[in-house]
């Protein structure tokens, strides 16, 4: 079990290193790749989560989100008792991997003005605030993402690394899913910048909130935080749904 | 026969999200992915046709495309019988999608004024209209998809799968004919916008003529709307023939 | 042998199609797609690759390039008898390739005003023109391809499709060959255009001297041909050299 | 061994010239792909590394890279007394291609005039100078590049080619670390330009030290060069602890 609360606590780490990251070296003013544009953050992302399951399957499963841990044990197929610490390990990944990107990039945060900028480095926010709207996008952007997850890994959810069974996509699904998520930002991003992972959102908003950015001017915006936590999670039971009408269909 | 009508409707429905979500996501005001690029439109598409392949070849075998079906079915390779719903359920996929991206955009929708960029994201339109040229591009373009999923699959097209048989490229196939698609975007979308595929660009325009889309000034052009529609199915013609010839030499 | 013929008449027809096309996709004026880049032209030469590659690899073993047949020839790995009727094949399906995107962009060829932009949708041209540095750019560009697709193949070169046995990459190598391509036009291709492949540049330049190309100028530039011809002839050869080196110390 | 120093020395050289090449495509001036950004960067340096790693798998095990040589040796699996003859040829490769490159765009160094652009060609930069930070980033940037090696490989490192037994991620391994250098690049390579190699970094240098560069003044910056050497060294280690971590507790 430690070696599984490792893995995704490494897992989530290095997703945020290379998710928050991307954001980071596009929007942070003087990197060499400022200004580089939404095929970047969205490869970016996409990559991250490919390296970061590469990396972490054989420990954990590597779900990374707390959206995927409770699709899977929404549809019975991951136990309920690990779903609480899996989440935990994900919360703590996430916010250390939010550390790692403001110490990478601390020159750069420091010679960037806009308050907005600097947090679009830690968490996610709307184009258009709509809270219907924006919570709809979060919940559809999951959707997809939940619903694929469980429909690749229809033939085969389970498997042994390490002596002892994992429950997820396995090393071989790393590319299908950083190519789902490339999907979902290429295509549906642009609104509330697709969290679709409470982990990826909450943690580095915590963070931001604690860490002493220079003129962050307050603008932590927890008024909007439910939203990339609650949509998540509100896509994954729905995907877990639409699931399990084909589970008994097949 | 059920699930399969399910699975073509849900992988057109998750085409068309992801597919229209691009272009939403690029050509409509004040997303954070505004003005992204064609790499962004067409690697969204080629993306679009991986998550929905790879989510339903093992529910129908993931045509996702009339074309395909229609070409499957001229080479003798799918039963006539299930042409017709099969068609249908593509078609009621790409409407329930086409819905779906506009409430996802709703906010984005009303603050864009252009109709004709608001129009893009349901159907597409050519760059210089020349209906001879048009379907012409609609011809080469599905010609080329269809023939690379025909001589893709001459090893093997059948594949069982939950204790029936399948016939279409299989989950193994969800990344050869995205790329295919990625390709046909990057190389020859630039003239009518590729819809290749009779259910992408129909349905969408029946929903876009039925939606109170703000300010769409009743410009659903269906003057051009049997150009992508018919330059489709002529294309996949064409390729079970040079397929028809192939079979018949080696 | 009709049916490789075939196979490598129909594969660098598919190459060129879309090849060329990305080129007329992003340089021609009032397309979808102009100004699209060079992420652009390089991922649409790339894939053009692998979908001429993966359609037409059963048929003939897919070398769609006289550089590879000859690279191939020179190793000893491919019947001298066979490379002159591979290599007519390989012309005549550029040449078809080079017509057809004539014909798919003919609208916008006729929009566009510089003869330079038209030719470009042709065949390559040196962004400084110094024989000696483009013969070696050339030969650099193709000796990496041939050097790869050699290396790659040398555990297994042949395989059986169709009841005879095919030597080339087969349908496993279209992603890899697809790759090595992609590369070479992101690393190398700024300063001749990439061509590696005398049939992609000599086979479309005698269509476009052959066609009335609206305000062409004579601008075929035959001065420059033998450059895309003999660089990667050479760079074959020179593959080929270090291949017999490393297979005389394996 | 004399087969598997060769195969570094090309694996190297193949590395640098696609590496650094497309530094140079994009950088210097008058190339037909210059101001290409980001993604262009950062899918050259990709594709680089999966074409040097597919090419030379075989023949040594495809390090091509001192910090992984050093990651896999900390490990305990790889000999101690192979690291020495694996980094001099890594850096012998390095600087061939560094030679190549320059002579592959000698025209383009002509007509290009900042000397920072033309040494960019070469050797790293730090965007904004502070060598703690910049330090820091080389260890992050390279630790998770290690790391990913050693996980992926953590079921099977050796394998047999050509009768004898290497250690590396094997060609089948190319693609995925491909992938992590592509998303090292996105996502970190802002701030240090990610030299994650030391022989990427100082073998290049130390020939743009040695080249009579036009208009270069003497800027080789050698007060930075300590930097993209050790921080990568330290990244490896840091991995290698981590890595040692897990295995004890798997």
């Amino acid at each position: 079990m430690m070696i599984e609360l490792f893995g995704e606590l490494l897992g989530t780490f290095i997703l945020i290193v290379l998710g928050n990251g991307v954001v980071a070296n596009v929007n942070l003013d003087k990197t060499h790749s400022h200004g580089a544009g939404w095929i970047v953050i969205t490869a970016g992302w996409g990559m991250a989560v490919f390296v970061a399951v590469l990396s972490t399957a054989d420990l954990s499963g590597a779900h990374i989100n707390p959206a995927v841990t409770l699709g899977l044990a929404f549809s019975g197929l991951f136990e309920w008792a690990k779903v609480a610490p899996f989440i935990l390990a994900q919360m703590l990944g996430a916010m250390l991997g939010a550390l790692t990107v403001y110490i990478f990039f601390k020159n750069h945060f420091d010679t960037t003005e806009t308050p907005g900028v600097k947090k679009s480095c830690f968490c996610t926010a709307p184009a258009i605030r709509n809270y219907t709207s924006n919570f709809f996008s979060e919940v559809v952007g999951t959707f997809i993402l939940v619903l694929a997850v469980l429909l690749i890994t229809m033939p085969q959810l389970e498997y042994e690394s390490f002596g002892s069974t994992k429950v997820g996509l396995g090393s071989l699904g790393a590319l299908p899913v950083a190519l789902v998520v490339f999907a979902i930002g290429l295509s549906l991003g642009g609104t509330t910048g697709y969290a679709i992972n409470p982990a990826r959102d909450l943690g580095p908003r915590i963070v931001h909130w604690l860490l002493p950015v220079r003129n962050k001017k307050d603008n932590t915006d927890w008024a909007y935080s439910w939203i990339p936590a609650l949509g998540p999670v509100t896509g994954a039971a729905l995907a877990s749904l639409i699931h399990y009408f084909i589970s008994c269909n097949c």
